[in-house]
C-alpha cells in the first residue's frame, strides 16, 4: 500500500493534550503531534533514533542536557536511548517526528 | 548536535525547480522539498526506504504501477527499490521526505 489518506492514519494519545497520526514503513515511521497549549511530554527514552521539525507553534524541547524554545522548521535530532521531553506555551503546536527503527509500540 | 535551524539545513536541487533542504541523522534524514510549478522528478529509484507526506499544494506521484494525485497531509510509502516519480501542476507544492538509511548521496 503505497498511499495513505489523513483519515487512515492510526490516532495516539501520547499524553494529556498531546495527540498523534502515525503513518508506517517497513525502516520508519512518521507521527504528526498536536500538542494542545500547556501540554507536557514528560522526560523520557527509547531505542528508537528520532528527528523532528516544527510545523507551527512554539515547543520547547529538552534533549540530553540541553533544552531550547523551536519554532517554525526548527529541527532537532534525538539519539538512541538519549532522553527527551516537550512542552508548549500558550498556544497549540504541531511537530512531526520520525523514527528508525518504527515504533511498533504505537502501531 | 541536537538542534538544527532552517538556515543549517543542507541545500540540493534535485531536479529543475525541485529544491531540498535536508537535515541527517544516524539512520534516518529529512528532506523538505519544494517543488516549482510544472516542476518534474524524474522516475528513479534507491535501496533507501522512502516516506513522506504533502505539507502545502499539489502532486502527483507515481510509485511502482500506481499514480495518485495527493494533496496536503497525504502520505505516501516508497519501499527500497520501488521505482518513483512525482510533477506538480499550476502550484507550488512542498513534500516531506524521510529516508532510512540517509541519503548520503545527498549529505
Amino acid at each position: 500500500m503505497y498511499f495513505t489518506t489523513p483519515q487512515e492514519f492510526t490516532h495516539r494519545e501520547l499524553a494529556p493534550g498531546v495527540k498523534t497520526r502515525l503513518a508506517f514503513g517497513e525502516k520508519l515511521n512518521i507521527s504528526v503531534v498536536e500538542l494542545e497549549p500547556h501540554s507536557v511530554v514528560p522526560r523520557h527514552h527509547h531505542p528508537h533514533e528520532q528527528m523532528g521539525f516544527v510545523a507551527s507553534g512554539e515547543v520547547e524541547m529538552g534533549i540530553g542536557g540541553e533544552a531550547r524554545v523551536l519554532r517554525k522548521g526548527d529541527a532537532y535530532l534525538v539519539p538512541s536511548d538519549v532522553e527527551h521531553s516537550a512542552r508548549t506555551f500558550a498556544a497549540t503546536a504541531v511537530v512531526v517526528d520520525i523514527f528508525s527503527p518504527p515504533r511498533e509500540d504505537y502501531r
